[in-house]
C-alpha cells in the first residue's frame, strides 16, 4: 500500500520514527508531519497564515517533509499537493499519550486521521498511554498488523480507528478490546501567577483521572492493560434527541 | 438566568455584540471571547503558553474579559477562574458564516459550546449564513428567544444545539427545522506562491459547495432557507461498525 504517515508530536519525534521503521517493511510510507509539537490543536486548520514546506532527513532513517502547521493541514497538504497518487492509508502516531474518552476531541492524532477519512482514505490514529518515553516497539508492530488487517478488511465510509496501546512490554498486553469512546477528560486547573512586569498570566494544566466506566469503553479497555481499538466518526448528530426536539415549540422571528 | 457569551470572531466582532444586546434583556451576561478572530481553531486548547485576560469595554455597551487563547480556552478560564458562580448556559456566536455538516469539526464556535457542555453546562453555537457583513439581528433575537427554550426545557446530558440562521430580512425566514449533521464540507485548494526570496509558500483556500443530501440535514435545511438546529454531542464512536470490528481477529502482540 501507499501510506501517508504523520503526527501531532513533531517530525522529529521518537513515535512517528519507529512507526515508520515498522510500517516502511511492507509499504511504500510518505512522511508529512508537523514541524512542531502540535498537541491538543484539535482540529484546527491554518488558513490565515501561509504553509511552508521542508524537505527533513532523520539520521538516514527516514525522509519526510515538515510543515509549519497542524496535523490536519498537513493530511491535506500531502493529499492535495505533495503526493502524486492518493494514499490508500493514513497513519497518525505513535503519540506520546493517550486519546481516549472526552479528550479525543482535543487530539491532534485522531483529527489528522480523521482529517484522512474527511478526504475519502481509510486511517488509524495511535497512541501510546505514556508521556515518559516509553518503548513504542510494541504499538508499532501493532500498528503494522493492524494496517494490513485494514487493507484486507477496510473501512467504513468516513470512519476511523483510534487505537490506544498500554505502555508495558509486549508480553504483559492483555489482549485487544473493540470498545466505545467513554467519558474520561482532561480535568483542568489554571495556575494563576504574575510576570516580572506585575501582570497576571494562567498557565492552564490538569490531568486525566479515569472516571468510573463500565468494561466497554476505551479508557477502561487501556487502564485493564488491554489495547483499545474505536472506530470514530465525525456524525455528531445526537440522534436520541431528535424527535424529542422537534416537540418544542419554536417561535417565528418576526420582523421588527 | 446567569450566561456566559462566547464566539470564536474575537470580542471586537459585530456578531457578539448584536447577540449580547438581545441577550443581557432576559439575563445576567458576561462576556468572555478571544482578543483576536480564532476561525477554524476547531477544539484547540492552549497549554504550552500563557494566558492573558484583558478587561474591554467596547461603546459603553459591553463589558467582557478579551483572552489571547481559544474558544475552548475562554470557556474554561472563565467557568474554572473569571465567573464566581457557574453560567446557567454558555451562548456562542454569532459566527460570520455557517457551521453545518463536516465543517462543524473545523468550527471554533461550535467547539466553545462544546467545551460548555464537557463542564456541565448547556450550550447553544449560533452562526449566521454569510461572511459579508449581514444583519445580525433576526438571529439574535432568535438566540434569545432559544435560551429562554433551553431554560425552560434543559438539554440532554453533553449535548449543545447547534443553530445556523439564514442571512435574509426576518420576515424571509421561512422557520425553523430541527436536523441532523449533513456532509457538506470545506473543498479546499492549495494557492502555491513563491516569496521574495524565492521560497515556495501555500495558501491554503477553498469554498464550500453544498453536496446533494436530503431536506433533513443542516446544510440543506439552511439553504432552502430555515433555521437549522441540531443536537450535537461528541461521543464519535461509530457504533454501527462496534459489532463489525470485533469480528476482525488481531494478532497477539509478541515480545522481541
Amino acid at each position: 500500500m501507499r501510506l501517508l504517515l504523520t503526527n501531532d508530536d513533531g517530525i522529529y519525534a521518537k513515535g512517528i520514527e519507529v512507526l515508520y521503521e515498522q510500517l516502511r517493511r511492507d509499504h511504500e510510507v510518505l512522511v508529512v508531519a508537523p514541524e512542531t509539537e502540535q498537541s491538543a490543536v484539535g482540529h484546527a486548520i491554518t488558513l490565515m497564515d501561509p504553509l511552508r514546506v521542508k524537505p527533513v532527513n532523520r539520521n538516514r532513517a527516514f525522509f519526510g517533509y515538515a510543515v509549519n502547521g497542524t496535523p490536519a493541514d498537513c493530511v491535506k497538504l500531502a493529499i492535495k499537493e505533495l503526493m502524486e497518487e492518493r494514499p490508500d492509508l493514513v497513519v497518525s502516531g505513535i503519540n506520546l499519550g493517550a486519546n481516549v474518552g472526552i479528550n479525543v476531541i482535543y487530539s491532534g492524532t485522531v483529527s489528522a486521521a480523521t482529517e484522512g477519512t474527511v478526504l475519502g482514505v481509510p486511517a488509524i490514529a495511535i497512541s501510546i498511554n505514556s508521556i515518559r518515553s516509553p518503548d513504542f516497539e510494541p504499538a508499532a508492530m501493532f500498528a503494522r498488523s493492524l494496517a494490513r488487517k485494514v487493507a484486507a478488511n477496510g473501512l467504513p465510509l468516513r470512519t476511523l480507528l483510534n487505537v490506544n496501546v498500554p505502555a508495558v512490554p509486549a508480553g504483559e498486553i492483555k489482549g485487544v478490546r473493540v470498545t466505545r469512546q467513554g467519558v474520561t477528560r482532561f480535568v483542568e486547573r489554571f495556575e494563576r501567577r504574575v510576570d516580572p512586569r506585575d501582570s497576571v498570566y494562567y498557565w492552564q494544566c490538569g490531568s486525566t483521572p479515569l472516571l468510573e466506566e463500565d468494561g466497554d469503553t476505551d479508557g477502561s479497555a487501556l487502564a485493564a492493560g488491554y489495547i483499545s481499538i474505536t472506530p470514530i466518526h465525525y456524525d455528531l448528530t445526537n440522534y436520541a434527541f431528535l424527535e424529542p426536539l422537534r416537540e418544542w415549540v419554536f417561535p417565528r422571528v418576526k420582523s421588527r
